[in-house]
């Protein structure tokens, strides 16, 4: 069951450098995140693995040195559009009409109100749009993760401009928005792994209207 | 297989009004939801559950007349905190302390650290923090509902003011980021069941940094 194995997940904070993730598993938590659904289909994002021990090492300051940044095997980071251009718009759209082999007419007037809209609006409006996107991506492999069996912190608690400049993204119109460590929980070392996951009940947090 | 849900899943454009979602479905969809994991534990969000068929005929029209607000059993709506505040900070880890029966001093001074920051920072900045974390909600909706072979359709397409003028979401520090419709997708009717997926390349969108 999904559920049982969300409440067996948790944000571990000392994961175990000796237990690296398998390639099947990691890589069928990026599919899980490919496979996310984004506004109007765009994936506005992109995905970054970094198993290069080193450059875990000069994340882990950027990041007020988590230990699972450098713990975990793989650690991924979620870079989002810096903004909507009439570039990336049209490279999805062909896309899909390259995928379909169709042009359908409902689908190019959307694709034209999309360009007549996003690319001139402010880049931060757009950067925003765009990382909510991202998020998408973020609970899809949070869920997939679990699936796995495997663990993942989820981090915002990092120097974005510093990593951005380190990955050299902002170069390439991406801002990273979120990491997330993949690895094994190390039981002996984490001060968290048993206390209670504490969220607030169903009725402070769900509102039914029938 | 998580893999293969997340492939059967699309964003259903036609969905059967004669075939509702079992209750027990739904609510382990909102477990999810429940269960996300948000920055610092904060859970910045609400989810309104419409069964309601007239309140869903008024939202209709909000949400450009998409179909699926009324023809699925239930709609979900994802509504951030407009703001963080010193109260909601302060509820969220008294609720903690209290489920956990301790109180731990790095605990609380990471309860400081964010009543000196966020409180004070501008509203607009809050909001959007907050509506990235309901979308990690939104990305374990999706997946769950996914998992239970349920058609989910996120929607950013409609007025999010008057949406909520209508449900009385802003007097209650509320704002509404995406809304989902659930129910089953009817084949017959839909334009997009049989189009394939697209999605970018995995060399499109992920990056190895080994």
């Amino acid at each position: 069951m999904l559920i049982e194995k969300l409440n067996w997940r948790y944000a571990a904070k000392k994961m175990d450098p000796a237990r690296p993730v398998d390639a099947d598993k990691v890589e069928r938590i990026l599919e899980a995140i490919r496979l996310a659904p984004t506004s109007s289909g765009l994936q506005p994002f992109e995905v970054i693995v970094i198993t290069n021990q080193a450059l875990k090492e000069k994340i882990q300051p950027i990041a007020y040195n988590q230990g699972q940044v450098v713990d975990g095997s793989h650690l991924l980071v979620f870079a989002a559009w810096d903004t909507y251009t009439a570039d990336r718009i049209n490279m999805m759209f062909d896309l899909v009409n390259a995928e379909r082999q169709s042009v359908n007419e409902g689908w190019e007037n959307y694709r034209q109100m999309l360009l007549s809209t996003y690319p001139q609006r402010d880049a931060q409006v757009n950067f925003e749009h765009a990382a909510r996107q991202a998020y998408i991506g973020l609970g899809m492999a949070l869920a997939a993760a679990a699936f796995e069996g495997v663990d993942a912190t989820p981090m915002e608690g990092f120097d974005a401009a510093q990593l951005d400049t380190l990955l050299d993204l902002r170069a390439q119109g991406l801002r990273s928005v979120a990491i997330l460590p993949l690895g094994y929980r190390d039981t002996a070392g984490d001060w968290l792994v048993n206390l209670k996951k504490v969220r607030r009940p169903r009725a402070d947090f769900v509102r039914e209207i029938s």
